[in-house]
Formats: structure tokens, sequence, C-alpha cells
């Protein structure tokens, strides 16, 4: 059974590249994603590493987001503010997840894709109902699962098992013990489930 | 006029696994590479960032290495001493630039495969003449250049241009004023010049 954990921050571009692509990827080796959105705060706490707030590198890292896309052939508009919070597009998922898994992604999608190329603001409770309801979900019902104890307690445990397992940002891929970090690991993710057989490469 | 000006220090696996391919991937698209060793140390301490030292993070750096290596299909120790200081090996490469650019090159592979694949520790001035003797250079003369204020002075120009240039890891590229960040960008600079009519991607 070839399985992916794919770990991501709804506020991360690369997370956003990769969970357009790896859904294909993994189907072309019969392999399976479980997605599990965290909060990077929360884990660059856990590790003691916050990101280095470097303008050389910052402005490397701007430039890279938008030359990425164009590589992937994705479209991309760098958003304002950005890095944002990320809970409730993260809880919303948790959410949707424990009714329909394939559309729960469709909405991680869709999360994704208003923060990354429409440009909404998606720390916002409102913007992620809204972005729900859009989606054919009942907006009553996320907004009570929003401030339920049972799906703060999923992204507080998915965290939890993300630091455990050695996650230290997004997206970040698990085959098993392997990690694998950034989407510019999908070609290494890719060739690990080529060779799964024989355990990898 | 296509070129690739490649920045790297002597100590980093990343920039060995460029250093492999990168001319192969440059003649493909009829481009020349300039290349450039330099210190990190230098480039980490002018932009007042040092890696993060993280243990979670270091791990997977070891492995990431030796996963990169087998990906590329490049033989790999990871070598101890790591890292190590590199101003000899890239003074060498100055000096054997000063007389013929491909052998230097050529030089720059050598001092790369003894640290990553023989384990050679290429921070002894006495190790790196060895390498050069054994490469067919003269050793006396090698000896007395890297005493040289001329080659000092070359490999301290060639890192405050690199600070210049917004070089800030190893390794790096830089097509114009585009620049590309890590061994895994490599297909970013290949997409690169086979669009460079249009001014790239």
């Amino acid at each position: 059974m070839k399985t992916i954990d794919f770990y991501f921050d709804f506020s991360s571009p690369y997370g956003y590249f990769a969970a357009e692509q790896i859904e294909n990827l993994a189907a072309k080796h019969g392999a399976t994603v479980n997605w599990h959105p965290i909060l990077l705060g929360v884990i660059f706490k856990a590790n003691g590493a916050a990101p280095a707030a470097n303008p050389v590198k910052w402005d490397y890292a701007i430039n890279d987001f938008n030359r990425s896309a164009r590589f992937y052939g994705l479209p991309y508009r760098h958003p304002a503010p950005f890095p944002i919070a990320t809970q409730h597009a993260a809880r919303a998922f948790y959410w949707a997840a424990t009714q329909d898994m394939e559309r729960a992604k469709n909405l991680a999608l869709a999360l994704y894709r208003a923060y990354f190329v429409a440009g909404q603001d998606i720390s916002s409770q409102e913007t992620v109902l809204e972005i729900a309801d859009a989606s054919g979900w009942d907006r009553t019902a996320l907004a009570a699962a929003l401030a339920s104890d049972e799906i703060k307690a999923a992204l507080k445990t998915a965290c939890e098992t993300a630091i455990a397992r050695r996650v230290y940002g997004s997206p970040f891929f698990l085959i098993g013990d392997e990690g694998f970090f950034g989407a510019d690991r999908l070609p290494h993710v890719e060739a690990w489930l080529a060779n799964f057989d024989r355990g990898g490469f």
C-alpha cells in the first residue's frame, strides 16, 4: 500500500504548487495521498527555528515563487498580506474531511487558489466560509465546526504529529519514514514511488 | 551570448552535484559557464545570516545529500569533517584559471570528488597541492601562488562580487541578473536557457 502523507500550510506558495500536482503524481504510481494542513508557526516554534528574515533571501523567494509558478504552468499572483494565519482554512479542511475526503481535497485546492490566484485573504474566517459555501458546503455547519473543540483538536493533533515525524516546513512529504521537503523534491517522491517495491532508491 | 555564472563553495554537497552537471546542461543550450568558487562563511557574514543549526533540519540534510546523489546517479560519501574551510581549494582554482580554464574546471571537479567521494580533507593546503599535482599541475608554482597577494585578491574579489550580485548560498547560478539557488533549480536554469531569446520564461 503506497501512501504519501502530504503536510502543508495554506500560506505556503510551494505548498500550493505541490497541492496542484501531488494527486496526479501519486495516481501514476498507484499511491494514495493523505492531506494534512498544519500551521508552520507551530512547527517553527517547536523546532526553535523561525525562517531567517534576510532581505536578500526574501527578494529571491518572491521571484522564485513567481518563476516556480511559471515553471509548473500554474497561475500565481503573490498575495498581500503574506504570510497569513491559516488556522481557519486548516480547520475547514479537517471538518470537510470528516464528511467526504475527495471533496475536502477540492476544498483545500479552492482555498489555495483563493489566496494565491484570486488574492482573497483566507486568514479571515468569513472568507473561508464564503469559499466553502461556493464549493457547496453547509456554511452554518462549518461555522459551528470551526468553533468546536473536536475540529480544533484535529488541527492540534496534526501539528503535533508533524513535529513528531520531523516535518519542518511546507510542503513536506512522508512515505513511511522517508521525508521529502519542498515542491522541488517532487521528482524524488516520484522516483521513490517508482522504486517502492525495493524500498525506495 | 548565453553565459551562466556558477558560484559554489567547495564544502557544499549541492555545489558538487551541480558542478558535475552544469557543463553538460549548458552545452545542450550553447551556453558557457564561468566558475566562481566562493567562501560561504564570508557570504553568510555579509548577509547577517548563518545557516540555522537545527538538529531536525540537519538530519534531514544529511539524508538528502545522500539521496540527492543517488537521484543524480553520482557517487557520494558524506565526509568528516564537514563542513570545512575551502580557501586553499578556491585559490588553487583561481590560480589554475589564469593558465587554462578548461583544466581549471577539471581541477575543481577533482577537488570536489576528493572531498565528497574519496573523503580527503581538502581544507588542508597539503592535500590541495597533492590533488593538483596528481592532475598534472606544477606543485611548486601552485604553493607559491597560494601564498600570493594576487591569488588571495582573486578569491576576495569573487566573494565581494557574489555578495554584490545577491548570491546567498551554494550552488548559485546567475544568467544576467536572474538568480537560481540550489542544485534543485537546475531545471529552471535549463528552462531559462531554452527560452533565452525571449528573455527567459
